[in-house]
């Protein structure tokens, strides 16, 4: 599968298929935790000058963000094509 | 186009498209702190009873990263098929 093939849904599936016992029983508290933490390394990433450390913050963000969408039932896809791929979305800055 | 076939890099492009001109004036700093004040958000409804509100502040959350990722030339969906879909992913938790 090329990286442009890969839809939203199969990725939030896949974090949920490897990780999803863990993420689980660590509950939502203590994964925001860890979401926050690699905000914080994409802070420092952004403005630092490794591009390859910065791709990874972006995908462990992701990652992080669907685990705390696959503890909390949240279809992400769904949820984006919501608000904004239904009509003409939000205006402005979002 | 169904939920379950929006692909992140479609995903991507589509808030490319809607907003890069004023994302990218807005540079990367301040497109940061809206980014973190959606996460906020996110904080916010993840202790509340709203499933609407919950699932909104996941697809904001999505969107501001799309756009630091856009203002940073950085494309998602290589990025988490680098890290997550190449090999067996990152063991453990992540």
């Amino acid at each position: 599968m090329s990286k442009d093939e890969l839809t939203l849904a199969a990725f939030q599936r896949h974090i949920h298929e490897r990780y999803y016992a863990s993420d689980s029983a660590r509950g939502t508290a203590g994964t925001f935790l860890w979401f926050i933490e690699e905000v914080g390394e994409l802070a420092t990433a952004l403005h630092g000058d490794d591009r390859a450390n910065l791709e990874e913050e972006f995908a462990d963000v992701l990652a992080w963000l669907c685990t705390l969408a696959n503890i909390n039932d949240v279809d992400l896809a769904a949820a984006v094509k919501r608000k904004y791929l239904t009509g003409s979305g939000p205006a402005g800055h979002k």
